[in-house]
């Protein structure tokens, strides 16, 4: 005869004993607080690790309130704390898997000083690989990005393309990142999970195409001026089908190592159609000004055809093309960021 | 009409003013060696920086004394301590590139501590590519090696193939490096190599399959005790081999970045191959016993299947087979190794 607890327990989907304990680092910051959200309202118990350098403490408000989430104020890139700070939040407890997410999302800062993403990309991801053995954590899922494969030019990028070199030195340390992951699995660790994440799109944006164009535009009514000419066209995914993404890879990816393309299933938008669709929203009549460059910034790479096939084989849908993530995300940018 | 100096410099192949300078990381190491007293037989200028952890100052004895080359002992993992050793040493010249072979060439011992290749096989590259840009030099060479890949099983290894899973904190440091070369040359350099070596042999060897035979044997000549069942098969290249292929690419090679695996035209010779051809050397009568496993030690690849197409087609091609090559630095290894 169950008891009362147990009862309770099976109607919020699992008993106390058995629930699942996630960390997450950068766990405060865009993509992470939704995770952290999702893997709450999943019933699972969750500790977040933040420097709180470009995540907010805010983005957690809600999970924290329902007492399965509790948060960490630390720096990955430093072991020794990353390690005491785990230690007492898991006060001897088994977690079941790291949720690596922390890393400078700021890729032009890494690109005038690669220090940035040397500390912030890959020794964070070098520190909670060490976490992950010294706690014996037995799954890895990790953030990466499509800025791992460089400039394919008009090449369809499937997962298996190679010789992989990244323009920017984010884009570096992430493939740093997933190599030493690889190794790390070889002696420790049941399964890791890797996401090549294309560029992502919703609130709380801390950068990106949508905010830069918001915040120019709200400075000045009268004209947008836009990095490169606008030709650059991308495929970009809502925050909600990212995370049910890698949701579904690491439930279902069978493989040691899961390595997979996150992405909607067409071949993107232009930064034209990004910078009108803001434009329309915020001031209709301004004029926008295009550069002369097919790319915006070092590191930007100007056209970018990237397979999701395999994540579909995997059973996965995104529920929004390019086109409906990005309408989506202006309307929350434009209702949500007030300066 | 030429002064007796330039006459003279004529005939040694350019004038010492046009003469070009080579920095070479590792230079006092196996491989590093080799490519010093090449480049000083083509009359260049080297000037080697090793910390001799693993390399030694012997092998630079004949180098040294031709004056065309000249050593500094630095730890290239400390950037400040390298910087200051670049800098006495150029003295306001101009260096046409960088060669960086420092690594941790030791793979168990990496295994053991990840942070042995962080810091020597990733931050000397990181740091060779700030002393790379803040000397404005344009060339970089790398060492890299196979043990980006990981294990392709029976698939027929292409520079294309992809994703590189490394299994050792050696490979992964090594794609590491890639990745941040990569990186850095789409802000700084005219151009890069990025060499994906075998595994080479010949002398003066510091560790690998051959000696170890070698030091077993001598320590027992009644028998010889094998890690792994012998089957491991893998393509060996001689040392001679592998500077002629670096030489090559570095003058040949026409992409920004030039990435070249190197190897015999061969697939290889077995453990087991290589077993019987030192006992026959050292013990004939020695009984050589195997392990059971297919592997030897964690890192290790038991099979291995190198594509050097994209090398033929740059029109070189090695002298000997993996076959010639490891009998002939059995040979090497047997005459001067000692102990």
């Amino acid at each position: 005869m169950p008891t009362f607890v147990q009862r309770l327990a099976s109607r919020r989907g699992g008993s106390p004993m058995a629930r699942k304990i996630h960390l997450i680092t950068g766990g405060a910051g865009f993509i992470g607080s939704h995770l952290v959200r999702e893997l709450v309202k999943r019933e699972h118990e969750v500790i977040v690790f933040d420097n709180l350098s470009l995540g907010n403490f805010c983005n957690l408000d809600c999970a924290l309130a329902g007492g399965l989430c509790s948060f960490r104020l630390v720096d990955c890139s430093n072991l020794a704390d990353f390690r005491s700070a785990a230690g007492t939040a898991l006060g001897g407890r088994r977690a079941q898997a790291i949720w690596h997410l922390a890393a400078n999302s700021n890729i032009p800062a890494g690109v005038a000083d690669p220090g940035i993403d040397l500390q912030h990309t890959f020794m964070t991801t070098f520190n909670a690989l060490q976490v992950m053995k010294e706690f014996e954590i037995q799954e890895f899922h990790f953030s990466s990005s499509s800025a791992i494969y460089g400039d394919f030019g008009n090449t369809l990028i499937c997962e298996s393309a190679g010789p992989c070199l990244p323009i920017s030195n984010y884009g570096a340390m992430k493939l740093a990142s997933e190599g030493q992951i690889s190794a790390t699995l070889e002696i420790h660790g049941r399964k890791a999970s890797i996401f090549r994440f294309p560029n992502v799109v919703g609130v709380p944006a801390t950068h990106g195409v949508i905010l830069d164009f918001v915040r120019k535009l709200r400075a000045d009514k009268s004209c947008l001026r836009v990095l490169g000419d606008g030709t650059q066209k991308k495929a970009y995914l809502h925050v909600d089908d990212l995370i049910s993404a890698m949701l579904t890879i690491s439930e279902v990816g069978s493989s040691k190592i899961n390595v997979y393309n996150i992405g909607p299933c067409d071949e993107g938008v232009t930064v034209r159609f990004i910078a009108e669709t803001v434009r329309n929203h915020i001031a209709p009549d301004a004029e926008v000004i295009y550069g002369r460059e097919n790319r915006g910034w070092v590191g930007d790479v100007p056209r970018f055809r990237y397979s999701t096939a395999n994540l579909s084989e995997l059973g996965w849908r995104p529920r929004m093309s390019s086109d409906a993530a990005v309408r989506r995300a202006v309307d929350e940018i434009v209702s949500c960021c007030s300066d």
